[in-house]
């Protein structure tokens, strides 16, 4: 199954592909797609979504991984990430991929076991799973391959449970 | 010009279109997009999005009208409504629109010449401006004719502004 992860946002949209292989993971590409500053909110949802559209279309992956957003001590900038995230989920199903969304507890959870885990943990954590040889940049690009990570954990999780249901 | 006036939202969103000859509005069709319950967000967003474009497709409409989002209670419910409202600025810039964003107190002003002004007040004055024999119904309705009113006033001005100003 591949999997794409997306850091939402509207200035810098972090993303990584990955394909897991019964309980291996492999990187397949990862980068970010970054926006105009200065440029009209609508412009920068387009490319957005352009971007996004073109990447589902090069890569072909069966799942999308975001992240949820919650509560930010900026509301504006958090609206405009709500923004983003909406053209990049409506992407995904257009394409028919699934649409998993996972909130920053849960990613930690997944990746270093821990909840309240540090930023610093988590990236590591994604460089060992993923075996790079270092941590990606900007950290938008590290974020979108943990939340890829999360979902290949939780799908394994998913297969289990549902194989002992089918018992 | 003719102007349409979204009220974003994911159960409902509301639209209105009105035709702007001088200082004469005319409303040509109003109306809501409501979207199934339990259904999945992404399909949601989905439905949003193609009813727009439908929209935009039948009525042609020069300019995209839409209500900014502020500070919420129900943080949660808010970055729905920016989903939402993503998608839909998303089909209006697609559609080649100029999109321009009015705050719920800028549209009170335009409409009643008073940004605290009671709902009551500005469905009223609503219905008034576009001479309909009752307030249209839902409540989301009338929000997206009050927006596209708005936007037709403030674009009076700005060619009454940019008149002077090509003196």
């Amino acid at each position: 199954m591949r999997i794409l992860g997306i850091d939402p946002g509207i200035a810098i949209v972090g993303f990584g592909f990955i394909d897991k292989q019964g309980s291996r993971l492999t990187p397949v590409q990862y980068g970010s797609i970054q926006t105009k500053a200065h440029t009209d909110p609508g412009e920068r949802l387009k490319d957005v979504y352009e971007s996004v559209v073109h990447l589902i279309d090069k890569y072909q992956p069966e799942a999308l991984a975001i992240e949820k957003l919650f509560f930010n001590r900026n509301v504006t900038t958090a609206f405009t990430v709500a923004e983003s995230r909406g053209v990049t989920i409506l992407a995904a199903v257009q394409k028919g991929l699934t649409v998993a969304e996972y909130t920053p507890m849960q990613v930690k959870q997944a990746i270093v076991g821990y909840g309240k885990a540090e930023k610093k943990q988590v990236q590591e954590m994604t460089r060992m799973f993923l075996n790079l040889a270092q941590v990606p940049k900007p950290d938008d690009v590290a974020d979108a391959l943990a939340i890829a990570i999360c979902h290949a954990h939780s799908s394994v999780l998913t297969e289990k449970i549902n194989g002992v249901l089918k018992r």
